[in-house]
């Protein structure tokens, strides 16, 4: 069996934790590690990393690597399928089918267990419970959807009917349902015959390509009928279609598997103050926060702060570097719309589309601070990793090496900087940082000069094509 | 006339934006400027700085002479009068007018009008319409108090209830009165017969020691029977007493005009949201805070964070740079509390100390940053100041210069360092860092070392007397 991670998508539901340029699945919200990692935590007792194919965008790749190296293992060789543009689930999951044929030389009777990056599944590994049933029914031609039993009358996900008895634990489809309106969720719960749909798939290679020819011929033959390489290069020509809309609510070979698990989509702010655990007061408390005479809410800091309550309830609050929301807990679904109005908003847009710290393929930066001809960065480069050759018309850049091992290019001088060393880059000269080394290289940067944005940079030569 | 400014006060129920060592008077609400500044202000159109007196304690001088540079006075003859020890405000205002008699040349029939520096009036210098008829009260002997017509049965004052008409505008204060409970304070309103009692008198010298010598004839023979030195040496074996209790509440030659001013002491998060004016929703925001369906709170954000509010409402919010508090309307006395356990708590209490930036006789600096080896901070250095002849045994000591020009003493040599320059002062090497030159000199100091705190500092000469 292979294991089919989407990591891929975008979204601000959960800012400012979630950035555009920092989704859902990549925050951490369960003790450091972030939804992805856990998602992929939840697969590793049984399967190597080998096993996985992770579908995401190019901009992705290197989040995912750094937090794939945080759980320690080695993302020399991980298996990425990236979709040139964002074309919903349908046509990535094809084309992840297609990547492991092609390119792991598995055979089409291969079992793919696709599942999001960004839900909340405990136990963390419970789902390898129903994997001997998966792998039976999927091999029988079955699509494998995962049903999760109702705790409440959710009307913000999907739901799955249950038919007749296949092997033991497990049912054909009924149907698929759209979210419902309160009273027919109502209905759904009541009845006992629905589950939610958590958004899992598993399915033979063989099976999927059958069910795509029938019903998205379009999609079938551009992707299963050329090479993989040309099935990327064309990708864009696809529809924007999930797989639920694409197949199944079409096919009828799909089965359900009941799931005693405790499942979210992590949808909201207050979706995640239901899953988490609370103290007698019903908080939820994560960071350096403290609460005096404060109930049923959750108080998140990320950043540097101390967050202090005092006779507060139903709060939700958020505290990042740079942003702190405070909602009231029940309203987490205006997040969205407050969202949006910020990205209208010329002066604060960049809170909606990044962290103070923002990633790029040699590692990553934080602005520490910004002021009157100045700006701190804290850099982070990579072992083995270098930034562009380039040069600033308007700023100057001292470097001062924390740790780690520099390696720096100043016009045609090449030398090692080391920890607790510094090095000036005078304004108009060409330069490089790299890390040569084994361990990442930490250093400040100071910049002085009379113009300081990030868009003062001429770059003459890339490593990761960005002249 | 010549104004005492009380401004040695502490306290901290601001917190956080007032701190131990950043007490109320020096916080910038009003339009970018402090309680102090704007009780400076109130006088200025009719007084110069050399009529003013600062009573205070040394730790605020340097606050004081930056707050008064930035209303663009020369602070190098400021009068200040400092209390060795705090000892409350009968003793400092006694040791004020001896310092006027003795050290400004002024005779017992000036007057001194004594204020708080802490405390709202609007409009700002409406106090100036009552000075013709205090010199004319004052000069007749009296004690001269200013009440306030209450707007509500406030029980955290302290009353003043009228006598017979003196002048026109003034009456003999029958009584004072001390915080009532709340079924008195309405009596008080309703009877019309009642003021607040603002904390701000006028009296000349003369009656002053004549009331000392009568009430307190202990601070009275030992401050104005000894030299101003003396009584600055001793001042310590004075009893700790405030004015009122000490004279007022003893005197029957006190007198009140009422004025009519918007007042409040600003005592609590509570009051500062009663005498800001509120937007539409009456909501009272400063800095880089949005609101979205946010009623009756009030949101001051003076870090460099972005607050965002949805759906909340009865809500204050203070940030700072270091610290977010959240506080329920209504129930801002319990900041105190609150204050109180975290300064039981090890890990905490140096919230409730300092701010991120401390303010040293040279200058500031703010801590932008502390990780692993290293810690980064923003120093600004004072024309013509100097920081100690220092040495540190475990860390190094970057320096960029962002502004200004630098002196540089290492070792045995020393240098200028200048705009766009950096310095590097290994660890164990004697050093010092002046500003000579006539604009603050801003530079930014990165520390590499095991150990980067404080404590890790060897003085050897320090102007300001700190070796």
């Amino acid at each position: 069996m292979k294991i089919v991670i989407l990591a891929g998508g975008s979204g601000t539901r959960l800012f400012p934790l979630s950035r555009e340029k920092y989704p859902k699945q990549f925050i951490k919200l369960i003790n450091h590690s972030s939804f992805f990692q856990e998602t992929v935590k939840r697969f590793t007792s049984k399967f190597s990393l080998d096993d996985f194919i992770f579908s995401t965008k190019k901009y992705y790749t290197f989040m995912i690597k750094e937090q794939l190296e945080e759980l320690k293992f080695k993302t020399d060789n991980v298996h990425f399928v990236l979709e040139p543009i964002g074309r919903n689930t349908a046509p990535a999951i094809a084309l992840c089918a297609k990547y492991a044929l092609d390119k792991m030389g598995v055979e089409e009777e291969e079992v793919l267990f696709v599942t999001p990056s960004d839900h909340f599944i405990s136990p963390r590994d419970a789902m390898l419970r129903y994997f001997p049933l998966t792998e039976k029914l999927a091999s029988q031609g079955y699509i494998v959807t995962f049903g999760i039993k109702p705790s409440h009358p959710e009307t913000g996900y999907g739901y799955i009917k249950v038919g007749e008895q296949l092997e033991e634990g497990s049912f054909k489809v009924e149907k698929f349902t759209e979210k419902p309106d309160f009273k027919r969720a109502v209905e759904y719960v009541s009845s006992g015959e629905y589950f939610w749909n958590s958004g899992m798939f598993a399915f033979t290679i063989k099976t999927l390509k059958e069910e795509f020819q029938k019903y998205q011929p379009e999609i079938y033959s551009l992707i299963f009928e050329n090479s993989y390489e040309e099935a990327v290069e064309r990708f864009e020509e696809l529809p924007d279609i999930s797989i639920d809309y694409a197949i199944m609510e079409n096919t009828d070979r799909a089965a359900v598997i009941p799931c005693d698990v405790v499942w979210s989509d992590i949808g909201s702010w207050d979706a995640v103050y239901e899953v988490f655990p609370k103290d007698e007061d019903c908080n939820v408390k994560k960071g350096n926060v403290i609460t005096y005479d404060t109930k049923n809410s959750m108080i998140i800091e990320k950043g540097k702060r101390l967050i202090v309550t005092i006779g507060v309830e139903d709060l939700t609050v958020i505290g990042t570097r740079d942003v702190t929301l405070i909602l009231k807990r029940g309203e987490s679904q205006r997040v969205k719309e407050v969202v949006k109005l910020l990205k209208k908003d010329i002066e604060r847009k960049h809170y909606v589309d990044r962290h103070v710290t923002e990633y790029r393929p040699w590692g990553s930066f934080t602005d520490l601070e910004v002021g009157d001809r100045y700006r701190i960065k804290l850099i982070t480069v990579k072992p083995g990793e270098q930034l562009s050759l380039q040069m600033h018309y308007h700023r100057s850049e001292h470097w001062i090496v924390v740790k780690g091992t520099a390696k720096v290019t100043i016009e045609d001088k090449t030398f090692y900087v080391h920890e607790n060393e510094s090095v000036f880059v005078p304004k108009t000269t060409v330069h490089r940082l790299e890390n040569p080394g084994k361990v990442p290289l930490v250093l400040i940067e100071v910049q002085v000069g009379e113009y300081i944005e990030e868009d003062d940079i001429v770059r003459f030569e890339d490593k990761y094509g960005r002249v």
